[in-house]
This record gives structure tokens, C-alpha cells and sequence, in this order.
């Protein structure tokens, strides 16, 4: 075996419940989740969250992976301590080092099983293919927004989240467990595959990429006054066009797409990003060709 | 006009949102609830609480409603101060009296729209058979649980809570936001046919009346190690018999109902309930002959 190590991390988000209460019970029972010959490091991300059933106690920890952040010293915040010390354990030149992170998280929208990447990093890019060849999951490649930024997996060399729903915070789903451990025992026979060179990779990606967020149409106060309307709700990776409509008012005022070109919304009715004034993103739907870049990108992390 | 007047309340619980947010856009656009001419006072249970979308700040609000832990000088937390100022200006004996409380929730359980009534008043009962006579939704008698006790809706000579699901913490939903002003204006419409003298009052009345609690197979460490199993999760208000699938384990052992009797299982992944100790409530199903005796004393509540 390489010294390559895969850095697993459930509970970034200590109210998405599901992805960290499997790694609880994996950690008790090793035969609960199909575990290949791979060197492992599995965390809960944010513990002091998850013990309150909140997303986080003073700021978003997957909002705090930053070293802007991480050298300021006026800063006291509890999740920017944390991400400093799991990167420093478990980042690339850390004390127990990996070359890859993947962090599992639930979402209140209806996504399904989907991935999340961030920028278009070749090795990213190589194993998210594997990955949607083999379970057909959604990529939503999410890049250029500046009033997002310091997610865990970008520190990385590599690194893919993993969104799974949808599920009320808080709540432990028989449905989000079994998505979370077979998207977590696929990838780990694909990095396994890879180790052997036995990786087999497609012709094409097709990725969602990140257009815009918009957010809900708000009141002097700032708060939503209104809700996503009812015909969009259930519109996640599906194309919509202009004038479909996208909110309506208590009074029955309903807003509409006033984008002409056709885009493809995600992360709607995500409870958590109310407070960060996302009601969805419009991403556009685009098949890539797999690039021999990507794969010899991924390749040079895991056996260098 | 009697001197009647009613109680509205939302946001008992913080993340709680539908209801509030309803409550927030009907102050400012009265046309929006269809509101008859009768006395109302409607207000924001948990306005700290809601500010932060958690169900409470220091203790669940709903189980504040105590006059023992208003008396104990030693205690506190926010929510005990906020009971007992609800309680002071809306009680009864207030200084802006009202007689009859609703308290409107929501929950991450597929409970639909259902009633919930604490012990056998008669002013609640004859209130519920209105209600669902109107709109047929079911009703969980709550009752002799020395370990839920402090609810709202107790301390007022009659009151109900509305609980509507399933909706994640924190989420606008426009199902929940309609069936909360449907139930909400029925409601009304009722009450201002007793203050006219017309209320149709029905023969009988369907209750589900609490047995017992279920907790979920815990842990060393008192954490759920089970989850409910899928052939359960829509299953409440359904009578189910011995034998019937309760939990799964990450392992795959199932627990089944060991109870001989048929039960009608409430309140299945109420996600704020993992930390009281309840998976499920068990009720039997009953049909009560409506009571005269029911509505005088409504009666005798709204005319004197």
C-alpha cells in the first residue's frame, strides 16, 4: 500500500445527522460499511455542533477552511479553531496526512444522492467522473462566488462533497443513511480501483455548473416574504425556463424567472441557506469531455 | 361583542417558522386570513427563539407553562420569564384577557394537520369536535405523562395546539404555510358561530388517546443506535399490530412492536423528540359520544 490516505468527515454540520451517526456506528461495527484495503481517517467535523443538534455554534464551519481566517488573531471563533486543527492534523503535510477529503452532508432539498465540487481542479474533476459513472449522481460544480468561499474540501489537494436529500435537520432517515453508505462504499472501491490502476474512466462528465444564486424577494426587515412556489419546489437538477415561477407571497404575488436562457436550479429549499440569502442556485447543465489531464492529475496525488 | 377574546399563538417553538411567518405577513396584510369579526390577540411564542431559528434558547417553552417553576427563584432561563409574561398580560386573569388559546406548530412528522388536546376538558372537546367535524382531522388526546408536562394551552380554561407536518426545522413550505391558514380560518369561522349561538356540534368525536411513549434503542452513551424503521415512517395514525417493524439498526436487527394490542403509533421522526426520550407515541383510537355537558361548558366560557 501507498502511504496515500483518504480523509472521511461526517458532522461538518452537526445538525445533518445521518452521515456522522453512520460513522458512530461504523466506528462500533467495522462490518456495517464495506471497508476496502485503503488507509482510512474518519472525523466528525464540528463535534461541539453536533452535541447541540446545531449547524454550527458561532459561524459555519465549512465557511471557515480559510487561512485569511486562520491568521487573524482577533478572530475567537470556536468553528475557525476546529477547521485550523483538523487541517493540521489531516491536512497534506499534517501529522497524520491525506491527500483527499470527502465530507458528507444532508440537505432539507430534494437533491437526491449529488456531488459537489469546487472550482474545476483536474483531480477533483477525475474521480467525480468515476464517481457519477458508476451511481449516475448529479455534479454541481460551484465556483466564482465570492460571498462563498472557505469550504473544507477546497484545502485539499482533492476533494469532493457529498449531498445527500432531502431530510429535516436533526432527523435520522432510514432513506439518507442507506444513500450515504452506498455513495461512501462506491467511492471507496473506486479509490481502491485506482490504487490498483484499475480505475476505469469515462468519456464524459456531465457537471452543473454554478451560474448565480438567487435569493428570496425580502422585506425592509430582510426577512423572505415569501416562499418557494409550489410548482418549484420539486425542480431540483431539472431545466427550467423564463417566467416559470419561483416564489409567491402570502397575498399570492408570484415571481418568476426573468433570466431568458434556460438554467437549472439546485439547493432549493435548503433550510440553512435562508440565513445566508440563497433561496436556490441556477446552474447550466454541461457535458465535458473527460480530460487523460484529469486522470494523470488524481494518479500523481495518490502514488507520489 | 362579548368581552370573549381569543389567543393565536406561533413561534412556541423557534424554528417553527410557517405559522409566524404566516402571523408576521397577516399583521402587516390583514386580507390575508379571512378574519371575522371576533376579539384576537396574536403573538410571536418565541421571538428570541425564532430570531435565531432554534427551538429554544435556555428550555423548551412549551413545557414552561408551570406555575411551580414560576414560583422557583433559582430557575433562570428565558423561557420560564417568557411563559410567565405570556401568561400575565394573555391569561386569563391578564391584563388583556383572553380565554381560549391556540398555539399553532409545525413538525418534521407526517402528522398532516391534527389537533392536539391535553386531558379531557370539556371546553377543549367540544372545541375539537367543531373543528373536526369542519375539517375531519384527527385528534391525539395527550394525557397522564408525568414526564411532558408545562404546555401552553394547559393553563388556559380551554385551548388546543395545531400541529402540522412533515416540514424541516427552519423551512418555509407552502403546504405548511395553506394548511395552517385553512385550519387557522376554520377555526375562526367556528368560533364565531358559538359567539352566535349557531355552532353545529357534531354526535360524536374520533380521539386517539396517548398510551405511551416510545424511545428509540439506545446506546451506552444514550444515543439513539436504531432508526425508525422504513416500512413505520408514514404510518402515523394508522393502527398497527404486534409484530409490526418499530427500529433497524446499522446492522440490520430489527425491532419489532412487542405491545399485543392494535395501536395507532403519533408522532413518528418528530426530529425535536430524539432528546425527550420519544421516537413514537402509542394511542388507541376511540370514538366518544359528543357530550351536552362539552358544550355548555364552552359555552359557559364565551358568555360569562
Amino acid at each position: 500500500m501507498s502511504e496515500f490516505q483518504v480523509l472521511l468527515i461526517a458532522g461538518t454540520h452537526g445538525n445533518e445527522v445521518n452521515a456522522s451517526w453512520l460513522f458512530d456506528e461504523w466506528n462500533k461495527n467495522p462490518e456495517i460499511v464495506n471497508t476496502p484495503d485503503i488507509r482510512l481517517a474518519k472525523i466528525i467535523g464540528n463535534p461541539l455542533a453536533k452535541e447541540s443538534c446545531r449547524r454550527y455554534l458561532d459561524r459555519d464551519l465549512n465557511r471557515s477552511f480559510c487561512r485569511e481566517l486562520w491568521g487573524n488573531r482577533d478572530l475567537h471563533d470556536y468553528e475557525i479553531k476546529r477547521a485550523k486543527e483538523i487541517f493540521g492534523i489531516y491536512g497534506p503535510e499534517g501529522k497524520n496526512p491525506c491527500q483527499i477529503a470527502f465530507d458528507f452532508h444532508s440537505t432539507t432539498s430534494s437533491m437526491g444522492s449529488s456531488l459537489v465540487v469546487y472550482g474545476r481542479r483536474p483531480a477533483d474533476l477525475a474521480l467525480a467522473s468515476l464517481i457519477q459513472f458508476r451511481l449516475g449522481l448529479p455534479i454541481y460544480l460551484h465556483e466564482d462566488n465570492p460571498h462563498q468561499t472557505g469550504f473544507l474540501v477546497e484545502t485539499w489537494p482533492c476533494g469532493i462533497v457529498i449531498e445527500i436529500g432531502p431530510v429535516p435537520q436533526g432527523l435520522l432517515l432510514e432513506r439518507i443513511i442507506t444513500q450515504t453508505r452506498i455513495t461512501l462504499e462506491t467511492i471507496l472501491e473506486e479509490l481502491v480501483k485506482i490504487q490498483a490502476r484499475k480505475a476505469h474512466f469515462p468519456k464524459s462528465l456531465i457537471i452543473h455548473r454554478h451560474i448565480e444564486n438567487i435569493d428570496f424577494p425580502r422585506n425592509e426587515e430582510g426577512k423572505p416574504n415569501s416562499y418557494v412556489h409550489k410548482g418549484l419546489q420539486t425542480k431540483n437538477w431539472v431545466p427550467i425556463k423564463f417566467g416559470h415561477p419561483l416564489f409567491e407571497s402570502a397575498d399570492g404575488e408570484i415571481f418568476t424567472m426573468d433570466e431568458h436562457e434556460t438554467l437549472t436550479p439546485v439547493f432549493i429549499n435548503e433550510a440553512a441557506y435562508i440565513e445566508k440569502g440563497i433561496a436556490l442556485g441556477f446552474t447550466k447543465r454541461e457535458v465535458w469531455t473527460f480530460s487523460k489531464r484529469w486522470e494523470e492529475a488524481l494518479n500523481n496525488l495518490i502514488f507520489t
